[in-house]
């Protein structure tokens, strides 16, 4: 379930120190020393994987309820919540991580691009199929 | 629990259409129809609520296994999942909602802005603190 090699799995076991914020049985939450904003924290799973669809259900249950505490005591009114999978999507460890960014101003924290796409009727009722299809 | 002005509570309801790809008893899950990318879905809870901290932590344990299905369902191996709280934050609807966003390219999906802060431990201890104390 962990991985001699990944950051997140030795600040999981206390290898590596962290500014830990909340953990239990499945959840780990620490402080991002790199913040975007003051109280950017990771909130992880205790379970090794790269990607969200790597993780068991039983695993993630427990995540945004721990997103959500950390964010109400970081004082946060603005936030956003992103989980980033693969290194085109911005990730960079390969371990599951939530990030709760808070947003103070347009400087701080993430800012976000938003390239949206024409609505497309036809499309979307063909995708809505072939996706609903493999449920 | 619901509010008669929503928009996505009327999607819940039934009342607006929508390319909907599941349902349970707490969660709904549809295509956006301005998508950044080919299978941008929006998973929500079906409990009404504007912010995260909003959201009772019943409502969010089935949030991301949901989410997870259809990343898996769309068929894609990348993607952002992203969920916005506030104005500033680039929240538009006020009913949270989960974004999963493919990211097949660098052209379509997502665009991230990521402006760093330097690592200040000091700062970040007393931060840790001050967090800790309100959890």
């Amino acid at each position: 379930m962990s991985s001699a090699a990944c950051i997140f799995c030795k600040i999981i076991k206390g290898d590596i120190p962290s500014f830990k914020l909340f953990e239990n049985e499945k959840v780990f939450a620490f402080l991002d020393i790199q913040p975007l904003s003051r109280g950017h924290t990771l909130v992880i799973p205790k379970f090794h994987g790269a990607k969200l669809t790597d993780i068991p259900d039983e695993d993630l249950l427990e995540i945004l309820p721990v997103a959500k505490k950390i964010a109400k005591a970081s004082g946060a009114e603005d936030f956003n919540i992103l989980q980033n999978n693969g290194a085109i999507a911005h990730q960079v460890v390969g371990h599951v991580h939530f990030h709760m960014i808070p947003k103070p101003n347009e400087q701080e924290g993430l800012t976000i691009g938003w390239p949206a796409q024409e609505t497309d009727m036809d499309k979307l009722k063909a995708l809505h199929e072939e996706i609903k299809s493999k449920i």
